[in-house]
């Protein structure tokens, strides 16, 4: 088994084993990242592009170390100070990136299936690091190991998404990648901001977060997108974390030991009380860590390939 | 027969033995850059600061991909955020980035002379990436191992070269790299474009391109720079179409295997028709793939010296 | 003895041994950085983030440099592309930033204490570049390695730090380095730039520069922050350029070997003439130098720790 060669749009349509894969060799890289020494030169002799369309820094920033912690040269582009401005299209860019020679483009769009469309127009693998509200497929892998982690299995967890789901992609990619290993998963927000249909994707949909929480085993917490507030979708801030924030209070209604995730960055006393987001429950900080691990296994195997990973230096 | 400690201001004076030797050790990277590992850590511990003073994705990520695969640290000096805006002198800040010990300073800058100025000011090689509308030497470079690898040979070739020649350091170095090689230069644009006494540099002037493309082994169509138009000298952009774009008819008059070469970035169905730039005759891409290998021979044989290079790692 | 583990948030605290420590290796790495190879991968495998919330080159590219000869991988972490703008607060940044694994954080903020906020909140090692008009340690620290090696020793010299002094970090981290090293340190500047409460530092204040430079051993021209100017403070060009401007006249009253250094960057002809800046007694472009040396010394330090550092590659 091997994905190898393949490129990462989203985990709609990723099987079981290819993520389990996945989370396994992320595993053997956290304790590469955890050592003194965080470099494993898998990746010596290969080249990654970060192509960012919009503005992000801990995305970013987590696959340019994960990439310089294998070895791999990085070359971040810039849009902004790119040919785009001198009337270049989209797929011309993407050429001249191909014929760079790079192996790899981690690629953030704020147009829904661009990564996709990338994919169809060149050569390297493409790693979706979120497009639109489409998909951020290695934000739900480390969602997934983190919970794995703390938990110790997926199947049968009873995980609640809280917030923004019709324009969240973290929301979509995780409820694929949950599904496909097992989870039970329900999601939650103002009826603006959560279509009904989205009960079609095989997921419990409600209006009312007391009764989203019920015995929770992991609450996901979506950052509401102030950006994008004033388009007549959104809730007022004092509104929203009145009935969807999640303030210690509202943990009582999940199991004793709920896990608390958050994709970052937070706004905190808005989806999130600043008591539970640096709380006992939280693993939030750490979330930020296995992203390392996780996008060094999505190179790597996507690369390289193979069933596993070897770590001999 | 070495050109180590020169820089590279321009390709006017550059010989016909230093041409030849830059071609024939970028031959010898390509097959470095083509295979599974890009690495050949011949500038290891040595350094190269990219200074550009204009804007550039393909040039500025062409270079440092090319160090970064020789081995190098590559700084990328970004004036927008620098001393400059404290009021630094040009001079200071390149004294600065000499302090810092960079063994070579790739630069582009939007006032012709800027590299040689630099040059006379300080130490480290200066590779000039691009200098207003003076030149571009491994833009033409690059161009020449195209052709070079495509033809087999330059001595004898045809080569027209369309477009804005006058604003145009493409053109410039190119016409005197093909010189020096033995190519027929041939030169086509609008009369606003282009000056009659441009055929002083010992080159055909046209201002017809059927004309102009009679025979023509090699046609090299040069952006337009729609930054400028409005200053009165260029013409609208469909007169300019329908009078100098290089669409498929056009190439009627062209040799069969006629090769279509544009340094990008592409207006396309302006200068160049989309039947054109991604058909049979057109090395657009491979072109950006050169540019790395010539620019890795550029760097190892400015810094390190030699007639030949060693693959060996 | 060892500064291991330790964040260096100012000089002011930092005693005599952990100053001479420092250095003693950074003598050793300028060994380093002047041979053919500038690479010594003492921090193989630990990374570094530069995180600059105010825009500098020199202070910026030389810490890139320094962790890069190291072998160190280094992340640029540019606040405006950042999560910063998606209402992220300061303290989540750092904690994202931590989580990603760095050993060390190289901060440059507007914001005085902010390194030392920083200090409080996160695990990896602190390295102020400069906050606000507090402290800017390692630029101390490279004039003091400057003045060590022109001058052979620290202890007696008669420092002369001219200019605005109260706005000034360089000149406070100057001033807590060379008293503890022994240096006869006196202050002089405009009424407007310079408190006489400044003398409860164990320094002599000037208002006058003549009386000031009288058998000046060193003389450090701070750079007048022109950005500032019009907040009443500063007086106009053509009055401080007169009245404090360090012209070749101006030397006369120092002694005849007197050393000038200068932070950089340069206004010349406001602070500095001409005449001095590039003249026999100025060691502005080898402090530049002396800084890489510095830099790799603290780092090597502070990560990896030890009384001293094995050259063997």
């Amino acid at each position: 088994m091997s994905i190898k060669g393949k490129s990462l749009f989203g985990l709609e349509g990723v099987g079981k084993e290819d993520l389990e894969l996945i989370l396994r060799v992320a595993e053997k890289m956290k304790t590469v990242v955890n050592s003194d020494n965080k470099k494993l030169p898998l990746l010596h002799g290969k080249s990654v592009a970060n192509m960012f369309f919009e503005p992000s820094t801990r995305t970013r920033s987590s696959f340019e170390l994960a990439a310089k912690y294998l070895g791999a040269d990085v070359l971040n582009f810039t849009p902004a100070i790119s040919s785009l401005v001198k009337g270049e299209s989209f797929r011309d860019t993407l050429l001249t990136v191909t014929a760079l020679g790079v192996d790899a483009i981690v690629m953030r769009h704020k147009q829904e299936g661009a990564p996709f469309f990338a994919g169809q127009c060149v050569d390297p693998l493409i790693i979706n690091a979120g497009d639109g509200a489409h998909e951020h497929p290695t934000q739900a892998l480390l969602d997934l190991f983190t919970i794995a982690e703390v938990k110790g299995h997926i199947d049968g967890l009873k995980v609640v998404i809280v917030g923004d789901i019709d324009h969240g992609r973290v929301a979509r990619s995780n409820i694929y990648g949950l599904k496909t290993l097992g989870a039970d998963v329900h999601l939650v927000g103002p009826r603006t901001l959560l279509q009904p249909e989205m009960a079609s994707l095989g997921v419990t949909v409600h209006y009312d977060l007391a009764e989203a929480l019920e015995n929770a085993d992991v609450i996901n917490v979506l950052r509401i997108q102030k950006e994008r507030q004033g388009s007549g979708f959104f809730p007022g801030d004092r509104e929203y974390a009145s009935l969807f924030g999640i303030h210690r209070d509202r943990l009582q209604a999940a199991k004793k030991d709920v896990l608390i995730l958050h994709p970052g960055p937070m706004n905190r006393d808005l989806e999130i009380g600043t008591d539970v987001c640096y709380g006992a429950h939280s693993a939030i900080q750490e979330q930020v860590k296995n992203g390392i691990s996780v996008r060094m296994a999505v190179l790597y195997l996507t690369i390289i390939g193979g069933d596993d990973v070897d770590l001999t230096r």
